[in-house]
C-alpha cells in the first residue's frame, strides 16, 4: 500500500492530497474550486456535526435557516464589513436561461434589478431578519445557529482547507448587554476548544486574534489555533464579539427593562469542513488516514480468515458473535449515544495483507483478525490504527471478553492520539528573543513565542518579511513583559507567530 | 387566541399563513421567494431528517455532498432534461465585486467564461462525477444521498409549499441492471410512504405519474400524493427511474461481469421542506398547529400553577419530578431513540388560559397542568392537542404513573391523527363516470377516480378545462377497465385527478 501514499518527509502537501484521495474523503470537481465530499469524508462531517450540535443545544442554542442569497446592498451596510471583506464572491445577476437554436444561454431580459451574492457569511441577512424578531428585552437573548453551505471565490484552493464552496455552521446571537455578548463569545470558543480536544483529539491554543487578523466588523475575534504536522498553523474556529455594529447597520433596537431603546449586542461564531483537513494533518501517517474513535464513521473492521469455506465458516461465525457483542454495548456519551460501528469484511478474494492495509489507509481505529489458528485458542488478533503495522497488533485476545477489550482500546486510542498530538505541538513551540532568532525558528517551522509592540505596522512588516502571522494572543501563554523583537517598543506579553494554512 | 388564526372555513390560504406565522415556523425574507425557516420550523425539519436519514441508511445508502454550482452546459447534455426542465433558475455570471466611489458594484472584469447555475436538482453534476467513480460492476450499486439546498426561480411562492430556495434530500443511485434500478425506485417510494404514514401520520396514494406529470429525463416517476384539508393534492415525494439517460449523457460506462462495457442504470428520489406544508395542512386546526408526536420538537409542556410563590413551589416540584420521569424513559424507536422532550413553563406573569392557548397554537402534543387543587389529590390535568379545548383535557391523572400515562397518550395521539386523516382522505375521494360529473366533483374539491385514455392530449385538455391534473396511477386503486370520460377511448383502469398545490 505504501506506494499509494507519498511519505510526509518527501512531500507534505502531496502526502495530504494522497490521504484525502486514497481514504475516499473528497475529490476536486469540474466546477472551479468546489469539492465533492465523498461518503467517508461526509460521514466524518456528520459525526462532527452531531457532536457540535449537541454541545450547541446544551448551551441553549437552536437551529434555523436563512436565505442563501444576500442583496448586494446589504454587504455595504456595515462599514467595516464593506471595507474589509473579500470581494471575491459568486454574483447572481440573472434568473432565467433560454434555449436559442438548441443552445442554452442566459436570458438577457431576465436581469435582476439588484445582484444577489451567494452568502460568504450570513451576518447581514440574519441581522436584517432579527430587526423583525427583536422588539423588547424579553425577546433576548436570541441564540441561533445555522448549518449551511457558503461560497468565497478563492483563487488557490486545497481540498477541505480552502475551497470556494464549503460547509459550516454559523452561530448568530443577539443580547441585551455587552457583558452577556462577551460571555457568549468566550463560551463558544471554549465549546470549540472542548470539541477540538475531546473529539478531534487536536490540542489548540485559545485567545484573541490581533487587530490585523480579526474578522472585519468584529470588535474582537477569539480563535482556536492548531499546529499541523508540518509545523504550520491552522485556524480551526473563530468566535466574534461584534458589539453593536450589525445592530446599528440594520437598525435592530429593543426596549430595555427600563423602557429605553437600545441597539442589541451581537456575536457570531463558526467552524467548517476545514476541520476535516485539520483532523487529517494532526493524526494521519504514511500509511494513510488516522481518525480518533469518537469521530470515526467505522470503529471496528473484523476480518475473518481461512483458505476455504470450511476454514472460513467458524471464523465468520465468531466474527458475527463479536460484532453483535460490540453493537449491543450500552449507548454512551463517548460514542455520542450511537452504537459502536462494526463491519465484517468478507473479501476473501483479496490477500489478508491487502485487506489490512486498506483499513489502515482508511483510518479505521481497530481491526480484528480471526483465523483458524486464532480460533484454536478461542482468540483473535486486535490491531490498533494509532500504532500501525505489527507493533500495534496483539495476538491471543480471548474472544470471550474481546468486546470489552476493544471498547476499552477505542477509549485508549482516543486518549493516546490527544497525548501524542499535544506532545508534538508542545515540542513545536519555541521562544525567540530576537528578530534574527525568530526568522530562523519560523523558517524551521512550528510556532514561535515572541514579543511584539502591538501595532499593525509591525505585524505587517513581520508578515511581509517572514510570511509568519500572529496566530493568537493565547489566554494561557507566558505573561512576562518585554520589548518588541522588531521595534524594541514595550510588549505586555508574548504572542504566538507561525506560518499558516 | 382565536383572533390570531383566520378560521379555515373563512379563508383556507390565510389560515395556512396564519398557522405558519403564529406557530413560529417560517417568515418571508427580503430576498424574493426565499424563506427564513424559524427555529420551530427547522426543528421539525431536523426531526424529519433524522427519521428519513435512518431509513436511508437502513436501506444501504450513504450521504455525500456535491457542488452547489452547475456549469450551464451540463444542463443541455441530457436532451429530455434540456427540453423539459424549468429555465427559471439563479445564474451566477460574475465572481467579484468592486467598490467604486464608496459603492459596491459587480466587477465587469470578473465575468465567468461559462455561467454557473445554482442547482435546481443535481442529476447532471452528480453523473458527471460518477463518471470517475464507476469503472466496473464491482463499483455498483452506488447508493448515495445528499441533504442540501436547491433553487428554482418560482414566480408565485408560498411558505414551505413553493419557494425559490428550499431544503431537500436527493438520492442518486447507479446500478448494473435496469431491474435493480427499478427495484430501487420502488423501494424508495415505499420508504417515503412509510415515512409519510408512520411519522407524519399522513396517508398517501402511491403509484406512477402520468407522462405529462413525470420528471423530464425520467423513464417514469413514482410518487406519494397526499390530500390536504381543502381537498387539494400535494405531491409529497417522488422517485424516478432514469434508465440510462444520464449515464449516456455523461458517458458513465462500466465493465459488466461478462467483461462487456455498458451504461449504468440510474434512479433519483427526493423529498423537501414542502413536507412541512403537508404536515400543517393534514392535521392543524383553527386553534393552530398540530404535530404528530413522532416529529414534535417538544412533546410535553408542563404548566405549574398557583397564585403566589407558596402555592407555586410544590407545583413546580411536582412538575420537575414528572419531567424527570418522562426524560428518563428508555429511548425507543417511537421517539427516534431520543429522550421525550419536556418543557416546564414558568411564565406565571401570563394568565393560565393564555399559556394553554400558546401551546395549542404551537402544536405541542401534550400539555400538563399542575395546580394546588390537583396536588391535593396527588394528581394533574392532561390535555391532548389532537382534541383541542376542554374536550381533550382529563383531570385527576395521578402523578404517580403520570409519565406512563403520557407516554401511552403520545402513542395514541400518533395513531389517532393517522386514523382521522385517513378517514378524511378516504371520504374525500369520489368516483366520476362522466366528464360532467367529473367537473362538478373537481369544483367541489377532493380527489376523483376517473377513466382516461392514457394520452397526453386528453390530459392537457382536462387540465386546461378544469385545472385538475392526474396526480397518480395508484398501485392499489380499482382495477376495472372502462372508457375515457372525455374521448370514450378504452381505459385500462381509473386514475386519480385533483387540483394540486
Amino acid at each position: 500500500m505504501a506506494e499509494k501514499i507519498t511519505p510526509r518527509a518527501k512531500d507534505y502537501p502531496q502526502w495530504y492530497l494522497d490521504v484525502v484521495k486514497e481514504a475516499g474523503l473528497a475529490d476536486n470537481s469540474d466546477v472551479r474550486g468546489c469539492m465533492v465530499i465523498k461518503p467517508t469524508g461526509y460521514a466524518l462531517w456528520e459525526n462532527m456535526q452531531r457532536a457540535l450540535d449537541r454541545m450547541f443545544k446544551e448551551t441553549g442554542h437552536v437551529n434555523a435557516y436563512f436565505p442563501l442569497f444576500i442583496p448586494m446592498s446589504y454587504l455595504a451596510k456595515e462599514e467595516e464589513m464593506a471595507e474589509g471583506f473579500a470581494k471575491e464572491c459568486a454574483v447572481v445577476t440573472h434568473y432565467r436561461l433560454k434555449a436559442e437554436n438548441g443552445k442554452l444561454e442566459v436570458d438577457p431580459s431576465a436581469k435582476l434589478d439588484e445582484p444577489l451574492i451567494v452568502r460568504p457569511t450570513s451576518e447581514t441577512i440574519i441581522w436584517n431578519t432579527y430587526k423583525n424578531w427583536i422588539q423588547s428585552w424579553r425577546d433576548l437573548p436570541l441564540l441561533i445557529n445555522q448549518w449551511c453551505n457558503v461560497v468565497r471565490w478563492e483563487m488557490r484552493t486545497r481540498l477541505f482547507l480552502r475551497t470556494a464552496e464549503f460547509l459550516w455552521q454559523e452561530g448568530h446571537t443577539a443580547h441585551a448587554t455587552a457583558k452577556e455578548a462577551e460571555e457568549e463569545t468566550l463560551q463558544m470558543v471554549r465549546v470549540y476548544q472542548k470539541f477540538a480536544e475531546e473529539f478531534m483529539a487536536m490540542p489548540v491554543l485559545v485567545g484573541p486574534k490581533s487587530e490585523g487578523q480579526k474578522f472585519p466588523g468584529a470588535i474582537y475575534t477569539l480563535c482556536i489555533e492548531a499546529m499541523m504536522q508540518d509545523g504550520k498553523a491552522l485556524q480551526a474556529g473563530t468566535s466574534h464579539f461584534l458589539g453593536q455594529n450589525f445592530a446599528k447597520a440594520f437598525d435592530v433596537k429593543f426596549t430595555n427593562i427600563n423602557n429605553v431603546q437600545e441597539h442589541a449586542w451581537a456575536t457570531s461564531w463558526g467552524v467548517s469542513t476545514r476541520l476535516i483537513g485539520g483532523l487529517i494533518m494532526t493524526h494521519s501517517d504514511d500509511n494513510g488516514l488516522v481518525v480518533p474513535p469518537r469521530l470515526a464513521p467505522l470503529h471496528v473492521a473484523i476480518c475473518p480468515l481461512g483458505k476455504n469455506d470450511a476454514e472460513r465458516a467458524p471464523c465468520i461465525a465468531a466474527a458475527e458473535k463479536l460484532a453483535a457483542a460490540l453493537r449491543a454495548k450500552p449507548r454512551d456519551e463517548f460514542y455520542s449515544f450511537e452504537p459502536i460501528s462494526v463491519k465484517i469484511d468478507l473479501t476473501f478474494d483479496k490477500q489478508p495483507g491487502y485487506r489490512y492495509a486498506e483499513y489502515e489507509l482508511r483510518g479505521v481505529p481497530v481491526r480484528v483478525e480471526i483465523g483458524p489458528r486464532d480460533l484454536e485458542k478461542a482468540a483473535c488478533a486486535v490491531a490498533r490504527r494509532d500504532v500501525p503495522g505489527k507493533e500495534g497488533k496483539t495476538f491471543g485476545i480471548l474472544l470471550d471478553g474481546a468486546a470489552d477489550h476493544i471498547d476499552a482500546l477505542l477509549r485508549e486510542i482516543q486518549t493516546n492520539l490527544y497525548t501524542r498530538a499535544k506532545k508534538y505541538r508542545d515540542d513545536g513551540i519555541k521562544t525567540a528573543n530576537s528578530y534574527d532568532e525568530f526568522k530562523v525558528l519560523i523558517e524551521a517551522g512550528g510556532f514561535v513565542w515572541a514579543h511584539w509592540d502591538g501595532t499593525r505596522a509591525t505585524e505587517d512588516k513581520i508578515q511581509e518579511e517572514t510570511k509568519a502571522t500572529i496566530r493568537c494572543l493565547p489566554f494561557d501563554g507566558p505573561t512576562e513583559s518585554g520589548a518588541c523583537m522588531v521595534t524594541g517598543q514595550p510588549s505586555a506579553k508574548r504572542v504566538v507567530f507561525a506560518r499558516a494554512y
